[in-house]
């Protein structure tokens, strides 16, 4: 039999492991950062016309989500491509910039598809320190070497939810060579009520090797469609659409999507409602003894005691005898803590209540 | 600026001229080999029903999907890996088993994605002559060197339409070397009905090199979804698995996919129907003087004057002043054919009497 590349066995676990959670579907699933909010009923409308073309391709230039977005971020619909998810952007990124031998940088907790896509494409992944389970801006360009070719920053990350602010972000690119692409993966940018946050558009202006990624499925509640899209100068978007899928985006996530864009009141409420339950389910936790990590995201991630019968494990095994699923994060290296979603205040009450009979 | 790899620039013309093909929606669109039979009702009614789940995440491991081909084909779901397309899937395949410096082999007139995962992994690819625009078995075992990798075979052909039947496709089989991928691409077996005909299953069985796709985008109606699997060994599926995106097969399409297995009798009545215009249409061509390649699928292929004014480019030109759509195939090197999708009986009918119109 032919043979695989020889890397390609080092990505099984991580993979495997995602789609064993995701597999599940318990009565309140907190393990996936969905929204609990839904869809906007605009976009929901748009979805549903458009099953009624079924055998029309989509268009492969996502042309009228790409204006969308254009005109709803004041960003030029050129510099944009659409993926099936950023998860392809990402991997595309990987494709094109970086080879065996390559480095791919990210910080210590960053998100598990860097490290996957750094491994499919035979580089090595390189992970800075972080400081308080954030970012470090300091420690990420000590760790740039001469074979460094991709930056990938979540930012807020997943799994930490937590964020560096406009001025890191600019030093950070200010402070990175010219042949090194900054990534800015920005999927929880909707949810940031933190003064000095941005999503990172305007570093990629006037650049030629920043690139931001977002998602809809996160805020806008779609999930279910896989669209992501990435916001890149010019020359770098034109490579970007000679490696994408060439019909990478389905046709009911296309309109869905652009749909989704006209209802702004939509994302303004699922932004304010998430923060009040954020905020309360934190102080909750806290009053249970966990060590909450403060988050700008629709989740938040919090310590457990290490090894004792109240211990992240132990919680796990306990929710799931009453039908509530949260994430661990030992993937993550996290092995004491929880990645939990903020759900509707029905839901973030189960759940405490559930905490509080493990933690009375 | 960091440098993409240096042969992506060779794949630009290819995947810049679908798009714009794409992009045009005329009132009669016979470019794309799109069902004219819509999809069935069953598949629409699963489609819109998910739209109201929006939120959650599709099932990474498309696991009822696979569960329904397996049950209509009688397959084992572990060796079926679905995808975004099978698009995604003869990429993915292009990722694993070929490096730069390898060839990839196809017919001469192959399916163009096939080129395009050659020129995206840096693999050479390498032609082989047909025989009446049809592959060729000893011509393509003749052009097996020591660096072929894989041989992509689409059975039968886009954009010829014409095939190989099961006893030259399993001496293809035969006569291959071990460490060669032989990918048969059936994109279009669920239109044929010609005697000796077979999508290949029965060789995948039992070997650990050979593998086959489909897709849902053409006789089921589906092709707004995007969604194509893959049948192959269980060695090869658990590699494929790691390679694919996570999240590759978004929601609405696994539910309608999965759906649309449901309703056989569908599936007959688009092979039937399709069966009797694409003979009438053929013969109507023929009766214009036009040369047509007899078709196994939901298109034709015909040869135009050369030259003339009667030719293939004033046959484009005149077709659509009157809001028709067919497709050059000048970029498969035949100038002065067209490639035209079967519709409906009215839509066929107002086909020929534009053509006759030029042809008078």
């Amino acid at each position: 039999m032919t043979a695989p590349l020889p890397y390609m066995p080092a990505i099984g676990k991580a993979v495997v492991r995602k789609i064993a959670v995701a597999g599940r579907r318990p009565l309140l699933d907190l393990s996936l950062n969905e929204s609990s909010h839904g869809a906007s009923p605009l976009a929901v409308a748009a979805a549903t016309a458009r099953c009624q073309r079924l055998m029309r391709y989509p268009d492969p230039a996502s042309t009228e989500l790409r204006q969308a977005i254009g005109r709803r971020y004041d960003l030029p619909p050129d510099d944009l491509v659409c993926g099936n998810g950023s998860e392809e952007l990402l991997d595309i990124i990987g494709r094109l910039y970086a080879r065996p031998g390559d480095e791919i940088l990210f910080s210590d907790h960053g998100f598990l598809q860097f490290a996957i896509v750094a491994l499919r494409v035979g580089a090595t992944p390189v992970r800075a320190a972080e400081c308080g389970l954030t970012a470090d801006v300091d420690a990420l360009l000590a760790a740039v070497s001469h074979r460094t070719r991709i930056l990938f920053l979540a930012n807020p990350n997943n799994p930490t939810g937590t964020h560096v602010g406009a001025a890191e972000l600019r030093r950070l690119r200010d402070g990175l060579p010219g042949d090194v692409v900054l990534v800015i993966d920005s999927a929880y940018a909707e949810y940031v009520d933190a003064p000095g946050y941005s999503a990172g558009h305007e570093l990629v202006e006037g650049t030629d090797n920043v690139i931001v990624t977002r998602t809809f499925s996160k805020a806008f509640g779609l999930a279910a469609l896989r669209v992501g899209w990435a916001h890149c100068p010019p020359a770098m978007s034109a490579v970007l659409n000679r490696m994408r899928g060439i019909g990478n985006v389905n046709a009911i996530a296309q309109a869905t999507a652009a749909a989704a864009l006209d209802d702004l009141g939509f994302i303004a409420r699922v932004r304010d409602e998430t923060a009040r339950e954020r905020a309360r389910v934190s102080v909750a936790l806290a009053g249970l003894g966990l060590e909450v990590v403060p988050s700008v995201t629709n989740f938040v991630i919090a310590r457990f005691s290490s090894g004792s019968n109240r211990g992240a494990a132990a919680a796990i095994g306990h929710l799931a005898g009453r039908d509530i699923v949260v994430r661990a994060v030992d993937d993550y290296d996290l092995p004491d803590h929880l990645r939990i979603t903020i759900g509707l205040p029905a839901e973030n009450d189960r759940l405490i209540e559930g905490l509080a009979s493990l933690h009375p």
